[in-house]
Parts: structure tokens; C-alpha cells; sequence
């Protein structure tokens, strides 16, 4: 972290981006639909769900984005356009022209997202009528990004948005700004192209369409990747860049400080996606350290912050260093038991669970009730050095609460 | 199914094995020891969890197995005996060796099993006094099985038995019985060895050692290892199988209609653990049809059971395909969406969800009223037809309920 220099503002937050977001009538009250654009022809990098079902608006916008340049993106929340057929497919092509149109662009220039529920044919009237109240409502204002930030959420609570500055080598500063949605059905799924949530990054920075995939690609495995709500993968999941060129640097100079810069940014969403997990109570920050190489870190990481039974000690602030172990065995990364150390961090103290295979906070201890005093914090980080190696990795989850099951038995098709 | 020909009773059922399960003080007021025996050193296969971070007892049992041959098992529950480095190998050594002393056999004839709590000692002064209690015990008795299922158990609600007949090629009747535990901690692992729970089926069957190994292994894969809790993989699981030959019969005999047998003693166990998974309210049986190969069903009928988001759905009586489709999409296994055909069977009744990709069950239609319905039923069915090729598999798993939460944030350390 440091690259980027963070400021309060969203997707908006760069030259030449603006947005809105409004309610047309696909959920009964709160705002469903978001348009974001930019005047200025964009390089457009993307990553998309690796799943085998994957929704009308992910196939249409994996075709689109074969030319790497976009003027904008149209997103609806509340439902999915998955597994809806050919005529989800036509109604995902409808609604990307028509925003499209709508801005006097040409329709190839626009892609669609949607997120919510599974099975339903797309309201076309609703979608139609908003995209022009949208359109009319776009704007480069804070409040403008917010507005887009909500209409994306489903079960949600909070809008989840970003914004920094970077200095680039040529002495340009670029701008980024984002926004994300993500609260269930969150998986990470390492397998060519992928994603695990909506995310939405604009930049004015000028970056080749090659240069800005293969970041993105890079950033998204170091972030949205590294996110586990409940181990569902979505048929919806997307992060798009969108770089405008506003801020007139070279683009040679769009480098390893830009790439940093878009790593933090994604991993600021990331996190706050798993902070506001179904049902969350608590933020999870799993760090493992001493693998034998990032690959194994990364696994390891995810299969901690994936596992119930860490997730549901979690919420009953139980420091089972049991349930830690059992999940980093099962991870598929190498590992001796006897050079495991667990130590959990919390509000500034920390505890040491396990030392080298021995525990140290078996129920009964001193260091059992300061780890379960620790837990009452909102951010937890566990620890984990497996003494193997010299590779490290961050992975971010929630706890497993009586909300979450509330809100996943209620939510309906 | 159909080989086996089931009656009522347990691990004892077949000649010449013994058993107890008595209360040694593990736990503080329930059965938590149980012992195993037959005086007839009996051909022994087993597999064992994949997990890297193996308990004690498994590391002790993976050694003496090599062998091929026991006289007995002894079991505790309460504690794991696992995270407790070279101390924790003593103490299962000793464990194994007194009940083997004790029965006047040669120590390397027993193996130990444990399962409980990671990371503490096992309280040997109390397990060496119940060791001698349970010896005292021992008995081929209805009642003595029953006893030794209660001493395995943990979070488990109810005790899992199983006992059956099959006659062979050569005329001979052979029996089966069998126990097994697992409610928590529980997922299939397809890595060489391994199994997900702990359980023991018992045989007076002459079956030559290689043949039952190949046997045990070819049935977890198609029963133990398909069914899942949690999708947490213990460090502690084990499957063994003791086969005393006081049948009679022809070793040759014991070929597929012997194994078939014994496929369906584990299926009966490996049903009874989803059934009584942690906070169960329902048991869901997924029947993959149509996959590529055998690898690829069974990786989407595991994948459907796996899914936090179908058992929280099915928890709250909502028929999601759509959930349903996004698990088999993640699954890995090739499907094509429009192929897709989901059936819903409970209670003698059926709706079918999805035809060939298209949706017939969302909310609002009489199709879904009709699933909401049947889903008010104690056992589930799931259907999914990919429709690319001619393989099927079954997986068992269990709904999210409330109470898996409750347990496993109460449950300690």
C-alpha cells in the first residue's frame, strides 16, 4: 500500500467520467439502474465469471470487449438476466444500445451488467424508461457517483466506492475512481479469465488496452479473487477498467506505479465487499505467510477465510486455531504441521494461538480469554506463517452469522 | 442398491466381533470411548482424510496398516488428538498398545481413532481406566453395538448403524455391520487416501487384504467422499474395514456382489451423516444425470450439495434453481446451460424447476407454489439432468439452518 493517494469521492472522481443512478421499477423501491460514461473513447480492460452458466449481459459484454475500447457501461440491479435464454441475450444487447443511443454513441461502445435474481426475463419497459431518466441525470459530481454506487447493490448495505491519485514517471497525476457491489454469491475462482463480484474502475490515465489488461488480470487475482463471502461462485461476475486518457500522460508511463496504484484501489473494494458480507459481522483478514510460493499463499489464505467453521467460530469469538489448522491442511498447499504459527490481531493487541505446531490457546488459558476479548473488534487478522518458505498472500472474509442464513433462506427467485 | 439384504443391528452383527462403548470421563457426561475386537486377525482396509495436517491416530493407524491385518480398534470421541506434535503419537501408541494388552494381543494388531477437539492432550489416565472398563465390556450383542455408536459420537444427535446380508457365488451368507460418525467438520476429498468422518463396517467374510483395500476405495469415492456438511475437511477422518473371514467362504467368492454389499453399507452410513449433519433440518440428496464422465458428475452433484446458497434456499423452503444451475456452472464439470433440466422429488411428488435451460418454477408461477410445497418435506430430491452425456452420481448433504451457526460458534476450542 502507498501508491495511491486516496480521497473521499467515486466513479466519478476522474476527468472526463460521469454517471447516475435511478430507480425504474425492478426492485420496489430503492434504485436499480446505473449508467456510467465517458465521451472521451476508453481503453476497456475486463475479467469475468469463469462459470459455465454465465448470464446474457457477461457473454454480450466478453464479445464487445474483444476490441478493448468503450464509451460506457449500463447496469441493473434486482435481476440477473441469467439463464433466460436467447431472449436475455437480446434484451442485454437492447439495453446497452438503447443507453447507447440514448448518448448519440454508437451501440458496439456500451456493454450491459446486471446482478440479482437468477431466472427472470429483464423488465424491457422499466429498463428502457430508466435508461432515459438516467441518461438525462448523468453527472460528474460526487453526489452523481454515489447515486450510481447505490443503484448497483442487491443485499448490499452500504454503496462501495474508492478514489485516489497517483503520480506517474512523465510527472502526470491520474485520477481513479470505483465503485463495486458484492455481498453473496462471492467466490473467488482462479481460472483464466474471472471475477467475483460487479467492479467498476474508471481512470483518466491514458494505458494501452494490452498494458491495462494484463494489470487488471495481475490485480484482480491479488484482490477481488481474494474475497470469500460463502464459496458460491456468480453467473454475473465482472470488474471493468475504463481508461479515458483525460490526464494526458504518456502512455509509456502508465508502469509498475500505476499498476500499484490500480491494485490498492481494486483491494480498497475488496475489501469493503467482505466487510459488508450477508449477515457480517466481522471483517476477516487472513495473511498467510512462509509458503513455498504465491500460489500456495493465495490457497491457503482463501481456504482459511472459506471455511464455515472458522467463520461461524469467528462470530461466536471462539479463537479455534483447531479449525485454522484443519482448514490451512486441506488447502492443498504444502505444509508441516510442527512449523505452523497462528497469531491473531485485533484493535492493536495481538495474540500468539499456535507457536510452531504447539498451541498456545486451548479454552482455559490466559491467552484464550485475551483472544476472545480481542474478538469483540470489528477487523480481525489472523496470521498464519507456515515456516516452508518466503511467499505471502492476503485474503479477506466475513463471519458466518445467524443473518447470513436469515437473509439467504428468505432471498427469493 | 439390492445386494444387501438389511436387518436391525450394528457393528457386532457379524460372527465373531465384539464391541463396547462406555463413558471414561473425555466428555463430561456421555459415552466417549468404544472398543473393537475380533480374536480372528481379519484382513483390514482403510482410507484416510487427505488432509496435511493429520492427527495422531491417523499417522499411527496409516503405519501399523501397511500390515493389512487387525484385531481391533479403540475409539474415543471428545478429543481429537490432533496439533499435539510427539506427545500427542505417545499417547496414541498407548493407546492402541493397552487395549491390545489388555485383550492379551499383540499391540501392532489395534490402531487407535480419535475425534473431538484439536489441539489439547488427550487425558490418558482416564482413557487407560476406560480402556480396562470397556474390555470388561465387550460383547456381541445388539445393545454392545449401540453402545459403541453412542461412544463415537460428537455433535452428532443420533447414533449410525447399519447391518445386512449378502450371499455369494459360492453359496455362502456373509454378514455386515457398521458405525460411523460425522456431523460437523465434513466434505469429500478425492485426493489418493482419504475419507471425511470416521466409520467402521465390520465383515465375516474371508476377503484377501488387496482386494478389499481396492474394494473400500472404489466405495468412499462413491459414497463417503460424496457427501458433505460444511465443505470442511477434518483432520481426523477414517474409514476401516475389518474382514474376519468366520463365514466360510471361498476368498474368491468375495467378488462384485460382495462389494456391491458393501458399497451399500457405507451409502446407508455416508446417508445418515448428511441426514444428521450439524443443525440439519432436512437431508438433500443430489442425483447428477447426464455428465461427460463419472469425475464430472461427481463433481456438479457434490458442488450442488456443497453450496452454502442452495442449503440456506432449501433451509427456507425456496425451490432456487437458480442457485441450483450457478453451483453445477462452478462445479468444473462441461455443461451447456440450454441443456440444463432440474427436477424437484419429495414426498412421492415432483416439479420440474428447469427444462433445458428454461425456467418453469419462479416465484409467482403455480409450479413454484407446488415446490415451496413439496419442499416442507424431511428428505429432498434433486434431479439435474446436463444432458452432454451418459454419466450420473449421487451426493448427500444437509440444509443451512440457524443451528449449524449456533453449534459451531458455541462449540470450543
Amino acid at each position: 500500500m502507498g501508491a495511491l493517494e486516496p480521497f473521499d469521492h467515486g466513479i466519478t472522481a476522474p476527468q472526463g467520467f460521469r454517471a447516475s443512478g435511478v430507480h425504474c421499477g425492478i426492485k420496489r423501491a430503492r434504485k436499480d439502474l446505473a449508467l456510467l460514461y465517458t465521451p472521451h473513447l476508453a481503453s476497456a480492460a475486463a475479467v469475468f465469471t469463469s462459470n459455465a452458466v454465465k448470464a446474457a449481459p457477461i457473454l454480450l459484454a466478453q464479445q464487445r470487449l474483444q476490441d478493448g475500447v468503450l464509451k460506457g457501461v449500463v447496469i441493473n440491479s434486482g435481476n440477473a438476466n441469467a439463464l433466460t435464454g436467447p431472449r436475455g441475450l437480446l434484451d442485454a444487447e437492447l439495453m446497452a444500445s438503447r443507453a447507447a443511443r440514448t448518448l448519440g454513441e454508437h451501440p458496439a461502445t456500451f456493454i450491459p451488467a446486471s446482478t440479482g435474481v437468477i431466472g427472470r426475463p429483464l423488465p424491457m419497459r422499466n429498463l428502457i424508461f430508466g435508461i432515459s431518466v438516467a441518461a438525462a441525470k448523468l453527472a460528474q459530481t460526487r453526489e452523481a457517483a454515489t447515486h450510481a454506487a447505490r443503484a448497483i447493490l442487491t443485499t448490499d448495505t452500504v454503496p462501495k466506492e474508492v478514489a485516489g491519485r497517483v503520480k506517474l514517471r512523465d510527472g502526470t497525476t491520474v485520477t481513479f475512481g470505483g465503485m463495486a457491489k458484492g455481498s453473496g454469491m462471492i467466490a473467488p475462482q482462479l481460472r483464466g479469465l474471472h471475477a467475483t463480484t460487479l467492479g467498476f474502475v474508471t481512470t483518466d490515465a491514458a494505458v494501452p488496452r494490452e498494458t491495462l489488461q494484463a494489470m487488471l488480470e495481475r490485480a484482480a487475482d491479488a484482490t477481488f479473487n481474494m474475497v470469500s463471502v460463502d464459496g458460491d461462485q456468480s453467473t454475473n461476475d465482472l470488474v471493468v477498467v475504463l481508461a479515458n486518457g483525460q490526464a494526458g500522460n504518456a502512455p509509456e508511463a502508465a508502469d509498475g506505479r500505476f499498476e500499484a496504484a490500480l491494485t490498492e484501489a481494486l483491494a480498497v473494494l475488496a475489501r469493503k465487499i467482505a466487510q459488508d458480507g450477508e449477515g457480517a459481522t466481522k471483517l476477516l483478514e487472513v495473511e498467510v505467510q512462509g509458503a513455498e510460493d504465491l500460489d500456495q499463499a493465495r490457497r491457503a489464505a482463501r481456504a482459511v477465510v472459506s471455511s464455515n467453521l472458522v467463520k461461524a467460530a469467528l462470530f461466536g469469538r471462539d479463537p479455534n486455531f483447531g479449525r485454522i489448522a484443519a482448514a490451512l491442511g486441506y488447502s492443498g498447499c504444502r505444509l508441516a504441521p510442527d512449523r505452523i504459527t497462528l497469531r491473531l490481531v485485533a484493535s492493536g493487541g495481538s495474540v500468539l494461538l499456535v507457536r510452531h505446531g504447539e498451541p498456545r490457546a486451548y479454552s482455559g488459558t490466559a491467552a484464550y480469554r485475551r483472544a476472545h476479548e480481542l474478538l469483540r473488534a470489528k477487523e480481525i487478522r489472523i496470521v498464519a506463517d507456515l515456516g516452508v518458505g518466503a511467499s505471502s498472500a492476503t485474503a479477506w472474509g466475513c463471519d458466518l452469522s445467524y443473518e447470513y442464513v436469515r437473509i439467504n433462506a428468505e432471498y427469493t427467485t
